[in-house]
């Protein structure tokens, strides 16, 4: 039976993946008065006076919503909310399982900006975070900035977990390539929400800049080829319009192909199949791919490694170092949630990327990031994340 | 100590009293694969093109939201949307105890009744029904009215539940008082959402009038006294405005103590002690009094059983004859679940309160509602429910 079989057959045999469990048992009228009325009259009294401790005395200590309106949803694009419900679901099943984050799945039938905005402000107080997901670009930069200051963490997943697991990767294949990371050379297909935090995180943006690794070089490409500030058609854009103010420093021109001449890494973040052995030949020595298409990657490791290629990576499980954003996002919300965070910032997501990579005790070619089966990972990326922020409240 | 500190004791020591449980496990990749990327992609599929899936495929099989902004929290009034997750919490747990639902709270933090409409609306593909909870009137009755239509049965728990039990209450003391039904004289003191939901509910608004059993006389109170047609002060109110269209058919004006002369019964739902001995003994022979403000009500057992009352019911869990909405709410959820209706309709809560009359094998002056401990209850209520529900829709 084919995975996709199964999968259906086994959903339809759970009735989806997620229930609500109660702490409680009621068993006489003592455990009523005290679970409901009149008890938890002076619990309401007490959360009303002081909302913070809601963070003591309700589930607020350690739920998260994840919020999508099901506008790019895996690679099948834009299914809406209904057809979101089940890999939200899914990404609930990942929080408890890898860092005991109580998830719930929030799929919103708009797709209009404020609505989604103004929406998450009002149900934020029972969350202590907002996990955006598989919410399309630019609708998911808009959101996500604009709640930045409701109180809670806001992280589009999509973009900044994805990145924090490829600064991971790339600070492990670096070492194994004997290249300074910030030396490095970078060409980046896809100027989508996953480019877009890449080429950010990268260059630290908005981060202090004592601390911060920013690459030598970025080229970022969409489908017309390298974004540059002579290019006339991107005023469409403010996102590719920021892209081409922070990238491509000397202002090129040309191809996907053009751009990776002389590079050091290729990251794929878009469609597959697009990369040839000859582009990976024309790179610098000992390139780096990380070819994150699926579930077809940008290039295939066994001819991208015979093209020269030192190190690969994909987004497949059924290939070595899986660029996976379970790796990050349970770790980075336990980390916010443990420091009582109010925020996910710059830092905090660097220090993540880079306790992710020292995880990995003796990094291999065929091991620059740890297992996705590994669940300890998260206590780690959660402890740098924590200390992330109490450094930065101090500071 | 006291039943207030034990309960914030209790709520401190657990953190809340939801999780959410993942019904699967992820030991290996092929678990990862099934559960989540690449085979929930096929799930999603099946969804997006046929969104009824959802009910078998995902949590919404199970899952409703208690929707609450916090205006009219137990007796603590508009303490807001954190205030409010204690007890929306406490409700959960109850949902899940009496009725096996998986129940999140939804606590917002908008008291615009618009803004609600929306979010409810938007929010609804993940659940399979809307308890609406602790909304002060009118906003509550706008906001349900308005959501009647949305696919999903949407019920206002203040109302309709506590007229649900207090039908099935009236229904056994009548049979103990030898008196009809439909001949009772009705007074009601408190005209807020459940007031109103009690009129609705007595006379059977919206509903087939061959099997409906409306009181013969129903008077309705508010602070200023009788709700009458000539009364010039209720311009304000479009919901008092109805009342008074529905009720007090002789347009009889005065005080509350004017309205119990000569009545069968007294239904109190606003505030305590009001109620003399003086009024009881001016009522009807053998009269019914159900004073259901709490902490304190209306008359106290003791006193209205020396003026001459025949039955009396109280909201209180130290006297008999609790009139308590967990009686209702779990059934009439799990009915309506089970039946997949997309509305709470009037014969449903009307056949949900006689099946929680028919619930009490022999009733007695000191037991006309089964126990609140008694989580058997939720089941003949829901099967009550669902039948109605059905043969709706086969009429």
């Amino acid at each position: 039976m084919d995975i996709y079989q199964e999968s259906l057959d086994l959903h339809q045999k759970l009735g989806g993946k997620l229930s609500i469990a109660s702490k409680v048992q009621l068993q006489n009228r003592h455990d009523l008065s005290l679970a409901y009325t009149p008890g938890v009259a002076e619990v309401s009294r007490v959360v009303a006076k002081n909302p913070e401790k809601a963070y003591e005395l309700t589930l607020k200590k350690n739920t998260i919503a994840i919020v999508s309106d099901g506008s790019a949803v895996l690679g099948l694009g834009n299914i809406g909310a209904y057809g979101a419900i089940p890999v939200m679901e899914g990404k609930a099943v990942l929080f408890k399982e890898y860092a005991d984050i109580d998830a719930f799945p929030i799929c919103v039938q708009t797709q209009n900006t404020y609505e989604i905005i103004s929406l998450v402000k009002n149900i934020a107080p029972v969350f202590a975070g907002v996990n955006l997901e598989d919410i399309a670009a630019p609708r998911c930069f808009e959101i996500e900035a604009a709640l930045q200051d409701i109180g809670i963490p806001v992280f589009h997943d999509d973009q900044h977990g994805t990145a924090i697991v490829l600064l991971a990767a790339l600070i492990n294949a670096a070492k194994l390539a004997e290249k300074e990371l910030t030396e490095l050379k970078v060409v980046i297909n896809g100027a989508g929400a996953a480019g877009t935090a890449i080429v950010e995180l990268l260059l630290c943006v908005g981060y202090d800049p004592t601390v911060c690794t920013p690459v030598k070089e970025i080229i970022i490409c969409d489908s017309k080829g390298i974004i540059s500030r002579s290019r006339s058609d991107l005023q469409q854009s403010a996102q590719k319009m920021k892209l081409a103010m922070l990238t491509n420093r000397e202002d090129k021109n040309g191809s996907l192909s053009d751009a990776m001449h002389g590079a050091d890494v290729f990251i794929g973040v878009s469609v597959g199949d697009l990369v040839s052995q000859e582009m990976v030949r024309s790179m610098a020595k000992n390139p780096i791919i990380l070819a994150m298409a699926n579930p077809i990657p940008e290039i295939m490791p066994e001819e991208a490694k015979a093209a020269g290629a030192c190190i690969v990576g994909t987004g497949r499980s059924d290939f070595p170092n899986q660029v996976n954003n379970v790796l990050a996002f349970p770790g980075v919300f336990r980390g916010a949630m443990d420091a009582k965070a109010s925020r996910i910032t710059p830092k905090m997501k660097l220090l993540a990327a880079y306790a992710l990579a020292n995880y990995v005790k003796s990094p291999s070619p065929e091991e620059i990031l740890p297992s996705v089966l590994d669940k300890e990972v998260g206590r780690a990326v959660a402890k740098a994340v924590a200390e992330a922020w109490k450094s930065e409240q101090t500071a």
